[in-house]
């Protein structure tokens, strides 16, 4: 536990004179104030983490976090298990969605196997295997609580291994067959929302298992009985390995004050165990898109983010992430190079209208 | 009229062989079928554009096209009318947000003079000057309907050219003080909508003003009588020299065979303009995000267009189709690089669930 804690005790506020530094120079800049939107709110957090009115993003690094999940034998996902293992290959070969996303978009990626069930051997994969798969959530815990920790620490030490080595940007990303059935586990336990809202069809399965999966969950939360103001008991029994491993991730960035891009449904669901444990870490993520998959948008408005990209993706790997990772460095961008009104001899707003007039 | 006339009728439909075989394409990627959503769907788009089953995307242009309004008269705008030259100027220096934006996504800028107000002597700027800007519109027509032709035709040719130097993606982008003005005319004619739902705040106006807005709108229309059903008659009487400038690219684009990116409000009010001419055109539009300027939606939804990017956004310039530029070479980037099921050695479905059971 010293590491999560210390870690957790580590993570700071923002940096409010670097935020109020960088508003100013956005309302000298080249274009009616507040009109890059979401650009210029972006631009400003990332002064606030990185503690300087010219946030600069560099080296960019997709955390992708393999895991495999006890729940598959309930019949809750269309792909056969196997599918992590050779996905994780995939990955590791550059032939994957988030491969070429990531290539697009400058980043790199990182693979970890977190807990997948085969023995993974391969050139590029980081182990940091902390069980082979959960156990069935519909019948008892996913993990210990110490494998939780675990997953935690985990999690919290590749992320500051990558921001040793220079990233100035993290993002997330998941593999793991059956894992939309924990993250949808988790959301119910902590939104309190029902299994109509929280729970959809992950890969693609029809109505009938549809169904069927949201039985599973309820009874993985009946038998388990999750604490929802327990973000450690909440992961440990209907949570997963990559789910744990992402959320130390998060709270890694947070404390190491390097923004973390949010991928979709699996990525939030670590998202809510990172914001359980330390709510301040929600100041240092940044959304990408909203998945298909329908309870992410409850997920993202239960920690109040907005996302930046709507383009019906459901696929996760960190393919949102690393297109919005595209996104942020193009914000921190707008703060630092466009002219001022100064510098380019442009005209501000017309002076015979009054500042209620002008205001919006 | 001649070039007009032999541009749209060059404008042919999607090759539907292209598409189908990018479908069938992205069902052998590694991936849940239909799992990247929008960047699936855009890159069969641009298949059937482009006229092969693998698309890509190489140089990308954003037209910036400038021009003034004689509708400022009446007081519609925050900023005076020589911020419209100043902005140019800007934009030959490199320091608006759209010089930015566009490095960041690997984007040139070409920035084209339709009617400023002013002469405009500023290396870099193309000079395609139809008149110093335009009457106003709550007096009279903004132009004669022999203008808007002049617009419409070198818009077409500024795309022609843009395509015969090589590029494979183009944008629109706007400059030109008191532009909200027109193109909330255009979609009031058009959509046949309430000055409620089709004017907005543009640059900033406060509420006072915005309502003054509204009655000049209602004005125009009222002074001009345009015919919603002739696009032509639309642009001279309401409309702007750069609004024409960029409807005319993109007929240009889609004679070409190019994608055009949609910006903002201004740009696609252009859009209208040109699917009113030629319907056809609509099929090579990219939107790439919603404006805050409250009408912009709407006119989306009467083109069938589907903005990718939430970002509150309300400065035009191209600094919308710039990020989605970026988005359209990665949908395109996905179905050529991404790795088969069967080249990468993963397991598709499980066999046992039924086609009914696994499809959505």
């Amino acid at each position: 536990m010293d590491i999560l804690n210390s870690t957790i005790s580590s993570i700071k506020p923002l940096d409010d004179a670097a935020m109020q530094a960088a508003r100013e120079r956005h309302d000298r800049l080249t274009k009616p104030q507040g009109s890059l939107g979401v650009l210029e709110s972006l631009s400003v957090r990332l002064a606030g983490i990185q503690g300087r009115s010219l946030p600069v993003i560099g080296k960019k690094v997709i955390i992708v976090m393999a895991g495999d999940h006890g729940v598959v034998a309930e019949g809750v996902s269309t792909f056969p298990q196997e599918v992590t293992t050779q996905m994780v290959a995939n990955f590791a070969a550059g032939g994957a969605g988030i491969n070429v996303l990531a290539r697009h978009s400058g980043c790199e990626v990182r693979v970890v196997d977190m807990g997948v069930a085969a023995p993974v051997e391969i050139d590029g994969v980081l182990s940091r295997k902390v069980r082979s798969g959960t156990a069935n959530i519909a019948a008892g815990p996913a993990m210990t609580r110490e494998e939780a920790v675990a997953c935690l620490e985990a999690g919290i030490e590749v992320a500051a291994a990558e921001i040793d080595a220079g990233a100035t940007l993290l993002g997330t990303g998941d593999i793991g067959i059956g894992n939309t059935t924990p993250s949808s586990a988790i959301l119910t336990v902590f939104s309190g929302a029902r299994t109509g809202l929280t729970v959809g069809r992950g890969t693609g399965i029809g109505a009938e298992a549809l169904a069927h999966k949201r039985e599973i969950i309820k009874k993985a939360i009946d038998v388990n009985k999750p604490d929802a103001g327990d973000g450690l008991d909440v992961l440990a029994k209907v949570g997963g390995l990559e789910i744990g491993g992402l959320a130390g991730a998060i709270l890694g960035a947070a404390a190491g004050r390097v923004p973390m891009v949010i991928d979709g449904f699996i990525s939030t669901a670590a998202a809510m165990v990172a914001a359980s444990l330390c709510p301040l870490c929600k100041d240092f993520m940044i959304a990408s898109h909203v998945s298909v998959e329908p309870g992410h948008k409850l997920m993202l408005e239960e920690l109040g983010l907005k996302p930046m990209l709507f383009l019906d993706m459901r696929l996760g790997e960190g393919t949102g992430a690393a297109l919005a990772a595209n996104l942020t460095e193009a914000a921190a961008r707008v703060l630092s190079e466009m002219a001022t009104f100064a510098e380019a001899g442009v005209a501000e707003k017309n002076e015979e209208m009054s500042e209620e007039e002008a205001g919006v």
